[in-house]
């Protein structure tokens, strides 16, 4: 096979199923592709007996692992644990994976990431990465989305030049638009980190710096990077999440309210089903584990079949690009 | 007149006239009330000159200044300026007003409030509190929504306290639930401060501390007072609103996209129109300055009649609810 994900079937809120499902369809849809299915054996192969597909079957090699952490809590002893997720860590380092996609525990995940895969020599700190999509149909990026609750002005820069890179690569953007998101656009508002950043940003000839931005309107596109440290991130991230949720929720419950409006409802079901789909983080599947020597995703842990699907894609398509050697370009590593 | 508001009509986005309409609609409303309209005395007697209803011109009361802070930037500076932001707060000084309304800036308001109104003792730092509004037509509090981009565990604590105090009278609720907001809900979760600040609100008998809880949920109403550093709430607050306005610019566009979807629109107006105005920041009006020995209501600088409509409303609730001395009751103050 040209092309083979190790994927963590463990941790995720749904299940094993929903993996597998993804997987299949995956395979079915790319041949040249493998994929290690590291987890609950008994339960992929009572599934994988219902397929007749052989050919796909002969590409998802399963590797049998119930075992997650036993103490999330304890990052350093989970490091040390033979589990689901250090087995496709492992597969990575013995060159018998070329990349990694999981849904356990994000902080477990990118220690274990830093630790087996190394970090990018240039890089002082990894972050995760997701795809947020907008309004417009397009993407941007938002790091960190939660692996460091409290960054320096040179994290941020370094993920500004690796956000740089996957935005070229996966978002076909000759110049992507690098913000630092900020409570205020005014040039004088913000921590002094951010400041820092700034300065840094503003200095970089390969970085099309355009500024403070606020979160309010980044759906719209405002930007094609987003940056900011992790505890501001994963907090923008959950509340735009809980917004659209609850936004929609409402809406649904007046629709239903009076006999014209649900006749109204009936009608106009096609825009309401294509504008949840468009900003469904589910519909872009993953997030980034980006400063590591690997590609390494992070699927989100309620994700479905859908998720996990497009998950694969986006690994897919960070492969087919070959975006790692792409970034250590752009950070003046040999490769 | 039994109450009267000092209403800074400078430093807004939209000028003089929405102040105006505001509180021509609100003194219609509410003979009991004086305001105080400090701003640009030319353009308000324009506009007062076409009013007949002389008993309500009688209680707008107009102290012309036109001043608004030389240099945002410089805070301290601005505190000692002739501004219509601090003729309001002399008028709250020389108990000519009982509060205070400005949609000027947050920064230079905290400090003003601060400085001239003086902390609550046993508070150690004021924090700017907007109020909510849910899917399930509830409110919540956010605090601190700007005013202090980093907090003490003891900060948190003491808005606790306010906010409580603050949500009995004004959302009416016997025994308001108290949540930290944190990256996750795990207990092991967030930052030194945060952990300590947990510990401490798990120790208020006085307090329904209901945990950690994530941006996900407080839409649907799942807390009703939601502590934070300034900085993540105020990420929070511009995300949430960023979500929902892009949401439905989404959903409008989609349901323009074909005949059939504009017919279905048409005839579901009336459920978009409410979800937007339940789900509307404007609906509540104003964010509160606490921790201060005064009401100082915060418009936002986007505010139109409608919000300094509202952000009056709510302070006629809490003048006629006695509110700062209630505070200083649950905080021990002698009143």
């Amino acid at each position: 096979m040209k092309y083979k994900i190790a994927f963590d079937f463990n941790g995720n809120d749904l299940g094993t199923l929903e993996c597998l499902y993804a997987s299949i369809q995956f395979l079915k849809e790319n041949p040249d592709y493998l994929i290690y299915a590291v987890g609950n054996e008994e339960e992929i192969i009572a599934v994988l007996s219902q397929i007749k597909d052989n050919e796909v079957k002969k590409r998802l090699l399963i590797v049998n692992n119930l075992a997650v952490p036993s103490d999330k809590k304890n990052v350093r002893k989970s490091l040390h644990e033979k589990t689901s997720m250090s087995d496709c860590f492992d597969l990575l380092t013995n060159k018998e994976a070329d990349a990694v996609l999981s849904a356990g525990d994000s902080g477990i995940l990118l220690s274990m990431a830093t630790l087996k895969a190394k970090r990018l020599d240039n890089v002082a700190r990894p972050a995760f990465m997701p795809i947020v999509p907008t309004i417009n149909q397009s993407k941007f990026f938002l790091l960190d989305a939660g692996a460091n609750l409290e960054t320096k002005a040179e994290y941020l820069q370094d993920w500004a030049i690796i956000a740089n890179a996957f935005a070229k690569v996966l978002l076909k953007i000759d110049n992507p638009r690098v913000a630092l998101i900020n409570i205020g656009t005014e040039d004088y508002k913000g921590t002094q980190v951010i400041q820092e950043a700034q300065a840094l940003l503003k200095e970089n000839q390969n970085i099309n710096y355009v500024g403070f931005q606020e979160p309010r309107d980044l759906l719209a596109g405002s930007c094609d990077v987003a940056l900011i440290d992790g505890y501001g991130g994963n907090l923008m991230l959950k509340s735009t999440e809980g917004a659209i949720k609850n936004f929609a929720k409402l809406l649904k419950k007046n629709l239903l309210a009076s006999f014209i409006t649900k006749i109204g409802a009936l009608l106009s079901k096609k825009a309401f089903k294509t504008t949840a789909e468009v900003l469904d983080y589910r519909s872009v599947g993953a997030a980034w584990v980006i400063g590591v020597n690997a590609l390494v995703a992070k699927a989100h842990g309620a994700s479905d079949r859908k998720a996990f699907y497009n998950a694969l894609k986006q690994i897919k398509l960070a492969l087919e690009n070959d975006i790692l050697n792409k970034i250590k370009n752009e950070l003046g590593i040999d490769v």
